[in-house]
């Protein structure tokens, strides 16, 4: 059994994730306002077009225009790519209303119909071959209705995750909020990465740590990250601690980093099977 | 693409924002009681009026007379720009009840029916050419129906930032309470300023913190900010640091300080399209 | 524009406001059982009948009569006033029921018709000529239904604040519990006066702190105070902090205390105009 | 106006009230299991009778016989005064069911029935000419009816202040949970004495604080009580501190013993009035 | 008037009670999972067993072929003594379904219906002349149904106190909960003894302190306890201190120890009545 | 009575259950998203497997494809013993739904009728002789219906262990949630162990503890362990302390660890039983 690593293409990441998420793992990226999660997950799909993978990302929060727009902000024109067919955006937002919105190819008329979402993002992967899903956000689909969020995201993770694609399912928590989405989310996932806006002595600092992953050994702490113009930087080789109520960045042990660089490369992993 | 940096007026907020609020924006200001969200949201206004800008006020929680009062004791006397057409109250608070509502222009006759209200911010933008919208407060739209919130600040996104409009929600919280004002809509508006008013070693301070910004660099401290005769003052150039249960306002270093200084005469930024 | 001040009559108090309450503000009196609350707002009807400004009290808690004993202990027998036509007690207690509530002038038949207990107070004002009402206590109206609260307090609000009186809200809160009486009624509020009574090291120590108070500057400070047999008498020269779960009473330095003494001298405060 | 002073007949307790509990209060006694509520009330009504002052027990808790059995194990044996017609049990436990209640005088049949509640009390008072009383426990009535706490216990406090008893109402609270028993009820009460169980460092310490006092000064102190095998016994020249999870028992300064010493004499308050 | 001194026959519990449980106290048993709640019972009955005083047990948790093979392997064998018609057990548990069950004589059909339960529980003391009872565990009973916890363990003391009856009802708690088992219950019990499986730095430690006992004065200390093959041992000769997140067994001084133990060889008290 | 002991086959385990899990045990596995539960209760089937021991998996949060293909990445490949009829995953993920599904022999249609998945589980009980099973995860049954919890659990365990087999149910709780599944559940299970992952200091750290296993003393410490390429080892010799925030790995003493590793190889206890 072969299980290929799929490149987050966030520097700092693969490292942490010693080679990249293990092919058709789903993903919750778990985070407050204001963490970047949209801003990972839309670079985490522009590094697959750049190495020639399609995608999709499937747009709950915000008009796909404007998220268009928004990634631009950061040097990434999708348009292009769009065009080639090998990008979609999934319009969940609009509802298919408004002029720029009836242009929209892959338009989910009401996104309070899971079923009818699943469709819609079954026929953007068939026709673009998408190989990385982003869905911004999972929570909007249960924010009023909590009781279903499990069932939710086990519809969605079987489609993607059983259509091959390797996907983030971003999940929105309130700032302060300590958890990752509630207890049939964080189960239902594959891996869970967190990132975090904490303010420690009148000032804030970003860090992520991930909580799991399955199929994979990855760093067991907390890492400092950066929003800067071109995406998330993350910096594997460093540690944020906080002791009596104040952060420290810390450099880890040249070793630790040497192991993280080096599983950075990983491609993909073989198992053996009876028979 | 060209966006716009919208000033605040407020002194030392257009620093902390590294130039002004990205156009199009919509920030949720959220805050305690008496922490000064309606004065800062007033404060913007008048300044958007002085620099030429019409705006607009949508009035929830006090009647449009009495914000006017309100305004006069800053020095900020709206009736001429009224006058003018440059500025409107859209009266969300009386129902069209009393006699001087019977004067207003822009009346919400009943404000728990989120698409009236809609519409009236429409005809008012229209008349006035409002090019900067505050609603005080978006809170009151759902206080009693917290389901519905993360709806009705969509809406109101929809029409603020599609009509081009740069805009300010309050958002009110309980005292004590440390979130912003709920999952739904928190991670739904473009920024986030937390206003905060503190009890320390038997002392109330004064802090704000830029939780995010969408499209701009931002300060990541909390500064300390006085409410004064002329409305907020804000000390881009110190911090707010607490420890042990006691307040500490601390100097920046002269480095970070000019940064600030230099980032605040940024009038717009530029970014590069594919094609 | 000119505001007047309205002196609160406690002694201290003026000086924490800087000159007393803006006229026409509706100022909540919040805190736990036993702060004295109801004496405070006793205290200020009582000093405006002194100073010859009629007032109500609106009984939502205790019978008419018990209410004129308790103010008698303190030295306040304002049933001279009552026949003057200067003072009113509006009964929302007693239902009319029971031979004394007979002779009662103003009763509201069933407290629970805001309607109805805002028509009764509109006639005591009408034939007092009040300038002050206190009404104990406005939680009350809302104890079992508190997804009304806030539209209570707007009713309220409109009327009191509308007839030209100044007037003081009694907030019941639990004891321990740190708020001012739910985000609806808290953001209501011209000013919230928050009063304390905690335990430190084994003794009770009472507090208060202005929190906010539109119009007028104040103190931002807790100040110790003490409940006399003639009423309230707060330290504004005094500030109550607590180190490590012990209260300190400091006094504060006499610059603060020259600016606090001076500014109670404050009687209106006039704002400019444009035209 | 006169008030008198009504003796707890729990030694130290007066000293502590500066005299005693004036006349007609509604005493809320709050505390959790096993801090000897019951115990107190029974010593209280139990030291009018020894003063010739008739009482009644309202049982909710607890069959009439058991609390005869209970009061005797602490030397108090109130069949006597009961034949003399001097005390009573109103019988709210058993509901007229079993051969003992049979003999009892004051049933009452539906306990969830506070109107009827109410009216078996009034007959008890008139024919034992009552001037003190304890209902044990207040809590009973609303346990699962929050909603009501308040209504009950104001219409307890009508009648029983009304007919110019001195009352104490037990209310029940969880262990560890800090309150009184809610807001309706607390703020309702004239006064309120909250006694504690407290686990500090492996040992069990008992203390009790009156919070509240309406018509008296207090002592602001927290005393620690022992149980006894004639009842409690509250050490008002004691206050019980808690530092670093440690309790420690401190003995007060003289001059402050001596004046709850000389208060604890005080039989009755003069009041003057106009006219 | 005399009541007897039941002992637990749990080595070192008897010292703790300064003699034993008094006669006909229903003692609330309170901890979480794995704290011993069920093997206390036990032993309590088995010593009385042991002694020729017959009891009961009421299963409500596990099969009572469960129970049995529990008790047999602290070296308990109940089988006898059921012979003998000294011993019983109430199945509560199966329903009458199965074939075990089919040759149980006291089975409660429904136990969701406490009337059904208490009869059957009558019935079973008549029979053997129970003079213990156990009821593992109350929680069960109104687990999904709290409203009514008072009123169920109202109605099990009036049927097991009035049969002259000694007895524990176990009450389950969620681990790292703190209470009891809820306000009515708590108040409801004669007697709570809290059992605790705690972790400090690593470890767990077991301890168990007496919150109230009606009738006797009892430890006031958290003492430790082991769960051995022979059932639970209680260190009443030492405390258990929790510093700083650590914990520490201290042992009591010898004079403190000496009183516990002398107190432990009481048989009975005898309270003198009027007469 | 002879109870013979189950070894875990998971490194170091057995050592800390001082020889295994006890026949017939229903043990809760408790514990956060990414914690293990899932690998350490294949590795307990896995290890069975080895030993000739057959078992069953209840699928409820994976696909039955997915689930072998996770268990081949540590080297456990199930599918010969799936052929030998000594191995069966009960599907109650799939409804039956899907290609692969439809090969499955073991399928729930409806996994919300409990009735129904103990019916198919029975089956597969019978059909494979299985001494040993894994729920994964017992939660899913009632995340949307908590007032069940403790029916469906007790249901589970009639039949599993009724029919002689050693169990384990996976018990998933928010990640920083303490507790081990709610009362109905924690107290119903016959061993809990709770499985963590928690941050101190910027990096994450797995433990485990055994809070409660009835018929074995078992260690009372919180052990670290590890999620290696071949599964858990659990580091029995080794305890993990956390003081002021941060984590420490201790050595244990030799004494304790020899007891351990003798107690390890406990195969069975007898008890002597009375005849």
């Amino acid at each position: 059994m072969i299980i290929r690593r799929v490149k987050t293409g966030v520097p700092g990441m693969d490292e942490i994730l010693y080679g990249g998420i293990p092919e058709r793992n789903v993903v919750l990226l778990s985070g407050g306002p204001g963490t970047g999660k949209s801003i990972f997950s839309q670079q985490f799909l522009w590094y697959g077009l750049q190495q020639g993978e399609p995608g999709i990302y499937v747009a709950l929060e915000e008009h796909p225009v404007q998220i268009k727009r928004n990634m631009i902000q950061f040097g990434w024109d999708v348009r292009p790519y769009e065009k080639k067919g090998m990008f979609a955006i999934v319009d969940a937002f609009t509802g298919g209303i408004g002029e720029t919105a009836k242009r929209e190819k892959y338009v989910v008329r009401d996104p309070t119909d899971v079923g009818l979402l699943v469709d819609v993002i079954k026929e953007a992967i068939r026709d673009t071959g998408a190989k990385r899903a982003a869905i911004d956000s999972v929570s909007t689909l249960y924010l009023t209705k909590p009781v279903i969020a499990r069932s939710v995201v086990m519809q969605l993770k079987r489609v993607l995750s059983g259509l091959g694609l390797t996907s983030i399912l971003v999940s929105q928590v309130s700032a302060q909020e300590r958890g990752f989405g509630g207890p049939g989310v964080e189960h239902a996932a594959d891996g869970i990465i967190r990132l975090d806006l904490d303010e420690y002595d009148g000032e804030l600092y970003r860090s992520l740590i991930v909580w799991k992953m399955r199929g994979t050994k990855h760093s067991m702490r907390r890492h400092p990250f950066d929003i800067t113009d071109h995406g998330l930087i993350v910096y594997y080789n460093k540690v944020l601690r906080v002791r009596g109520g104040r952060a420290f960045i810390e450099q880890l042990p040249e070793k630790v980093v040497e192991e993280m660089e080096k599983a950075a490369q990983k491609v993909e992993d073989v198992y053996e099977e009876a028979e």
